[in-house]
């Protein structure tokens, strides 16, 4: 037995593989607690529950119980960022000054990850400043060359780089695996205008592109061929093999490795030779279209940052005896991106206020106010009270599982206990602390317990509440009381539920959820 | 027109791609001084002479001249180290003293990179020392974790590594990209005997290997599938898309991504998630095997090291409240193999040491001494006389062209001049500077002008100097004894030429090799 959500078929063990319950998945750092082969061998589907919004999935032989939200089932694959299916060709060079990257990252960041660099204006020219704003884009890769390389003209150059010739475009330290993914380039001196020491970009994805478009076997032989490079002095000899176009799997271009200088000889029959060069000389052909090409001059303050798996950076030829000057060193990609989506990490609080604004906006239960109103009137009243900010924000949230958990408000009307304060708590659990998310799980609880307790309760409740009060199990027994009165936010929780029973009144004054956020802030576990 | 040498037949491009002229390739990084494209597109060999040893090839249209070594054209492909081609399979763990490996890292470079890890013992046990171990095999990548990452019960795990679960096998940080290549971890406290923390390696290049012998369909699966691993906490976000065996273009295992801990779920059609994880489980079961797995105990002093794109690492459960304590960093493989590759760079001085026991203690073409005895000779009758280092160098390697260079000296004595003077000239120049290989070049030419001007030096030559003489041009004409005489080293080569002549009686006192060892290496360029 499998499992069909829509239009898709999910098999036994990928459910299972993918369970977040406490016994599968670590609640903090959220790390699978189990292997591959710890998974039953026979493992299948004893029994699936889709109820439009929560799939229920009993498994055997060990009768294991995951839920998963169904549309979670439904997310489509994520982009691959570090492909061509990232990667926005035929953008220019984004470019911001020094102070507005201080400000914000996110932008440079992302020009970085999808246009391939992004050229800082202004940066201060002190020695080695290079490595400060590497630190910008994730963490210094320490090579050969140091920490920090320099790059002018040097008396008994090593590398061609350190020379005043025409450097043309090609990737960086090809000979290196793994290869350094970022590069960065501060100008602290120019050459004179006019004596050359120009700067060119060439971007080597929509290159690789174009050849697959135009010459599919010209591309196959370049993506199919290991070329050594190899870079050795006195005290280094490395060598990598990769080929000209690295392609991941599925056939996405991912890295560009282009650099004759360092390229040793192909050895191989005469037939692939043939082929390999008649494509060597293809691609080089598009790669100098000047279309693909940005030219532009760094001056004394720019620091210059791009992708060295993606970008070809070049380099007109300077008069020898010119000063100019530029400090470079090399950091990764995985920082970048892990940066940028932390940057851009939407907040506990802004999914909560989406949910206010989406599924909130909906009737609630036959009352005369939606939820959103409804959970805002709790919390309004909660905070006239003089409540602490830990049970405002209970107040405010204490119906959430509502809006995201196992069954509908619409099924609890039709008789089925949705356990939407358990719900609820469980999905605030992630981060918020007890003191808020027991009061949520408890204010069903406290409704069964007022009716035992207060013989005048009842009465006071709306008929919807009187209805689902019976769906949820009554008045509470005498034990069940005794067991209540011991939890430790029992006397939140009643305090929860009396503004519960007050806040479905449309003519209340009622808070936006804009004015809760600073509480919902203050009280975030992090 | 094609150049064939043997049986490898060569295109043009290649040839002039090749080049290593000092137009072409920089004489001293090496470094290709051209681009594909600067190449003639109607590139063709005009001509092609092949005289055994070197093969001279002009090119059309613009003429061009190259020249190969005969024997670096034949040579075959180097194996690509970072695939499986480098590896050995089914080793046990190198262990080394700490004092060892300080005194020489070869053994312990080597083990890493061909048999996926070393154990190093008896490691000071001091704070940070795992960063000291680290720059004995290269450079510590700095990542989210620090420098340095702390391995032990942590009140607030934000990873499983942090508590004393068990750690099934598997590979760290696959969710980045660039992964770190190379892991260190160094033990400071052990967790106390008898309370579990014991440590495992499991080769995955080998469980690669006989996933793809015995099952190739499911090998294909998982070398095609990229699967999304992820680690996210409060400041970081990273994600990487491979497949669990990453492959060369050719075919070759080169990278193994295992950990289920942060595998993200796989998105594709049913049939491929089936394929999937039935492939997923077949790869798990051969990584359990337990002959793959090496189990092992740190204790305090025990440095461990491992290639992370291969070895997958485990440990058993332990007491939570054991004081187990690990330190450990990440380096790449790149600066390994470049340090290897240096430490064993054969010195100029090897290579010749081992053309003098090998092919220099053939016989010298009809003398009674061989080869290598006749060079000795002539140094040691140099070295008597008071020769300068150069002059001494130059006599103990005036012939190294018989050994090495374009035709033997069996071809000399049937009457083809090998112009050896000129070969072995050229060929010392790699390393030796004018003032060694001057005389050397010109000691044929300081016979043919001997003759010329010392009317009884032809009577003092040996039966077969008189011989070849005539094969080498015979006594000087006037013109050429007046060109000769103006070389800046004509000098030395007449001494040279003497000591030469004299060198040549088995019953003579001869140094061996080791005793002009220091005269080489001193006058070595670099």
């Amino acid at each position: 037995m499998t499992v069909s959500v829509d239009h898709l078929t999910l098999p036994a063990v990928w459910l299972r593989d993918n369970c977040r319950c406490p016994e599968c998945a670590d609640p903090r750092s959220g790390q699978k607690l189990f292997g591959i082969a710890d998974l039953p061998a026979d493992l299948a589907v004893a029994a699936a529950h889709d109820d439009g919004t929560t799939v229920t999935v009993t498994f055997a032989p060990d009768g294991h119980v995951s839920t998963f939200a169904r549309d979670w089932l439904l997310a489509p694959a994520a982009p691959d960022e570090r492909t061509e299916d990232g990667k926005e060709f035929g953008a220019g060079l984004t470019t911001l000054s020094w102070p507005d990257f201080r400000a914000d990252r996110t932008a440079a960041l992302d020009a970085l990850l999808r246009r391939g660099g992004v050229l800082l204006r202004g940066v201060p020219t002190a020695d080695r400043t290079v490595l400060d704003v590497a630190r910008g884009f994730g963490y210094v890769r320490e090579t050969n060359y140091g920490t920090l390389f320099e790059v002018r003209v040097e008396e008994n150059p090593t590398n061609l780089a350190f020379t005043g010739r025409e450097i043309a475009p090609h990737t960086d330290n090809p000979y290196r695996d793994p290869v350094p993914t970022v590069q960065l380039l501060h100008c602290l001196v120019a050459a004179p205008e006019g004596t050359g020491g120009d700067s060119g970009l060439v971007d080597g994805f929509a290159a690789a592109a174009l050849l697959r478009a135009e010459d599919p076997a010209a591309f196959a032989v370049l993506a199919g061929t290991p070329v050594t490079f190899r870079y050795a002095d006195p005290d280094t000899d490395l060598s990598a093999s990769r080929p000209l176009i690295g392609l991941d799997p599925r056939g996405r271009i991912r890295e560009v490795r282009f650099n004759n200088r360092s390229a040793r000889p192909l050895r191989a029959p005469h037939a692939e030779l043939v082929a390999f060069y008649a494509a060597y000389r293809t691609f080089a052909g598009i790669i100098a279209r000047p279309d693909l090409r940005l030219d532009f001059r760094l001056v004394p303050g720019d620091c210059l940052v791009f992708d060295n798996t993606r970008m070809l950076h070049a380099r007109t030829a300077f008069t020898e005896s010119a000063a100019r000057h530029l400090q470079g060193c090399y950091a990764d990609l995985d920082a970048v991106a892990s940066d940028l989506a932390v940057l851009r990490r939407r907040t506990p609080v802004d999914t909560l206020a989406d949910l206010f604004a989406g599924a909130g906006a909906a009737d609630y239960l036959g009352e005369d106010v939606t939820q959103a109103v409804h959970m805002l009137q709790a919390a309004t009243l909660a905070e006239a009270a003089g409540a602490p900010d830990t049970l405002v924000a209970a107040a405010l949230l204490h119906d959430v599982g509502h809006l995201t958990g196992a069954v509908s408000g619409a099924d609890l009307m039709a008789g089925t206990d949705n356990r939407h304060s358990h719900a609820g708590a469980d999905w605030l659990g992630r981060w918020f602390p007890v003191a808020v998310t027991d009061p949520v799980r408890l204010h069903v609880a406290a409704k069964r317990y007022l009716c035992a307790v207060e013989p005048d309760y009842l009465g006071r409740l709306s008929a919807a509440s009187v209805y689902t009060l019976g769906v949820q199990g009554g008045p509470m027994g005498p034990g069940e009381v005794a067991d209540f009165a011991a939890e430790p936010y029992a006397a939140e929780a009643v305090a929860l539920r009396r503004w519960d029973d007050a806040a479905k009144d449309p003519a209340a004054p009622t808070r936006d959820f804009a004015h809760f956020r600073p509480v919902l802030e203050r009280v975030l576990r992090f």
